[in-house]
């Protein structure tokens, strides 16, 4: 399959799996944490989805759309690992991360850091979604919505 | 519509016109140029879908993945408007464009060189395709496969 191909589902089932929670999530208290601003289209689906509610996103640097870009105070630049460890405790109803790589071993390195900062962010009942797996004690794998085939795109709850 | 939305469709409609064009230029003679190679996605298509077929990729600077970079002598670093006007009758089967910037201001001037620049890099019949609309004399706008909307994404033909 190409890159192109793998990427189009990709993203189809990021956006399906984030419609899908956005229902829970929307009858919970707490902040979005969005790990990985990027280009910002995701955060921008999320602003819509979840109106009013508090988003924070990090990224390494700035590179969204000028009309993806959080307003001061819930954008937070550097290495997530280290900036968003300060976030630990904030009871998020839900955690987005879309910081896969597409090289192996660097996404393996993540996966060492990444499932526990997920975990400390969340609310117990709080929402994971990944890209990457998140093997973790306290995050429980949930089913995908129908439309998305398995290990595409991950969910978790924080138990 | 959020722009997550917006981008899986356009991302869908690229893939869906080159899958549409690539049986056509798959007969006919001629280097394939690729106008932004970006992450390189839409190149490791294109190279799959077009085996053995020379594919001249340009961008401002290199931000491909590993798997998705040209060999030498088919990767032009630099402004295309520049670097591309030096393969002009090149005689390409098909040139595809995917360099708008979301800005419209900024795409507004784009539009200004790139049809020009795309008609003197094809040969009669080659096929252009692109995220902006290409209004040019000697290309003659074509109308997408059945699965993408009108002006979502475009082709033509070079008369
Ligand atoms: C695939 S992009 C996210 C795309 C985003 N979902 C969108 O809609 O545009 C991943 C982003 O995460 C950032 N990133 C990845 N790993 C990071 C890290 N360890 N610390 C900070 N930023 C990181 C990259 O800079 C990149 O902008
Ligand atoms: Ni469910
Ligand atoms: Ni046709």
């Amino acid at each position: 399959m190409s890159r192109l191909d793998s990427f189009i589902r990709r993203m189809t089932a990021q956006r399906d799996i984030l419609d899908h929670v956005c229902a829970e999530v929307a009858k919970m208290e707490g902040p979005v944490v969005e790990l990985g601003l990027g280009n910002g289209r995701t955060f921008h689906h999320l602003r819509e989805r979840l109106p009013g509610r508090r988003i924070v996103a990090f990224d390494r640097a700035l590179a969204a759309h000028a009309s993806s870009i959080p307003e001061a105070g819930n954008l937070v630049l550097g290495e997530i690992r280290e900036t968003a460890s300060r976030f630990i405790g904030i009871d998020a109803a839900l955690v987005h991360a879309d910081i896969g790589t597409g090289y192996e071993d660097r996404d393996a390195v993540t996966s060492t850091w990444l499932p526990d900062l997920i975990a400390r962010l969340l609310r117990v009942g709080g929402i994971a979604v990944s890209g990457t797996p998140l093997d973790h004690p306290q995050l429980q794998r949930l089913a995908p919505p129908p439309s998305v085939p398995a290990d595409r795109y991950f969910i978790s709850r924080r138990v």
